[in-house]
């Protein structure tokens, strides 16, 4: 199962290369990674702090474009999950991405396990990688 | 021998959580970057694309704080180079992170090889990562 | 006649008060006068510069919020025009903005005439605002 | 008395065009008064919104150009004060605008008045625009 976010991009996402700014891909990225958590995943909306992120750049994005990103879980761990991303342009693959999250008590200030219920709210979305 | 960049944190890097953005971090890497490019790299400053990136987050970093960015040249291949970075708040360490770019030709569109003379110009930044 | 631009809010347009930042605003006008130029004055995407802004701000948007913009066209002089906009948040007005367009000879560097045909295709757009 | 801010433009404010873009602009005023106001006026660094915006553009800015903002307080009134600014590259006026701040109580949720308190905090920064 896989979460499909429609990104409108920007005319203000091109910067002086007339190109989609590689790092304005992050915050696209951040984007899908809030709509599927905000929707799917609300108890994870807030008691998370990002801890790595990876991307590769395919092919460059032109305003206009119309881009989606379609997110999954790549890796539950006890102490952190990984959401794996892909971003199309119309049919074609132009990113890869990778965040590593790790659950965090606000409160604490510090780390935290992922509790059973979280886990199981990722679960259905794990699994969905290519091969 | 390092690249350093004294990186003015904005008001506006801030999210909502009050800490800079953490897709915003990549925004003060290509800042250090294109400085380094534009200032000590200049042949290299058009024909390249970013193929990657990594990014790696150690500790919140916030606006007032005095960001610093120290980058090096951690490998230099045929068809690519990479491009790490440290970037300390004060003298703590707040984030890693690594760039691969790639020449490119942009006449015809399409990847090339480092000329002799680029790899001249950034083999004394090489050689300047932590053990 | 009246530009329609449904203009999604981006989690990453917040500011640290939690509701869409008042600079980001000018660049959510922009996206809305940009799909407007391209999309039906094509003439005049690329030689306009501007000149003056001016922004109205009635409530905080938030993310999430449905926000439209509706643009027309204010005034057309020979040697500029302005571009007037409302902000919706559902149903209700949010903000107002106003932006002075100059014509611009890109080649010789300096303003110009607006040409006939271009106060043509501006026309339809104008007086469309409330009394 | 004005207040001055030394504004480092980065590569990432350039749009396409290849000059600070205009939206931009008022990210770069925004700074220059957030630093007045948490500098020299902390009392009023949260119980303010914007009300409105005015700017002028006079001439392109371009990324390595050393720019500085100067601010001052052009009105004082009981329910609102004004901001006004001016923006330098190097020596050369290339911007002007005015910010409508409008004294905000944050736990009513509705616009008080200027304290007595703010009032003589502002007054040493009015009186400074040019004839």
């Amino acid at each position: 199962l896989r979460f499909t976010y429609h990104c409108p991009v920007r005319w203000s996402d091109m910067d002086v290369y007339g190109h989609v700014n590689n790092a304005r891909f992050l915050t696209l990225y951040e984007e899908a990674r809030v709509a599927m958590f905000f929707g799917d995943l609300p108890s994870l909306k807030d008691g998370v702090v990002i801890s790595r992120h990876e991307i590769d750049y395919l092919r460059p994005v032109d305003f206009g474009d119309p881009v989606r990103i379609e997110s999954w879980i790549e890796e539950i761990r006890p102490s952190r999950f990984t959401v794996a991303y892909e971003l199309f342009d119309a049919d074609v693959l132009a990113s890869r991405a990778r965040t590593v999250c790790v659950p965090f008590d606000l409160v604490a200030g510090r780390p935290r396990r992922l509790s059973d219920a979280e886990a199981e709210l990722l679960r259905p979305w794990s699994g969905s990688g290519l091969p």
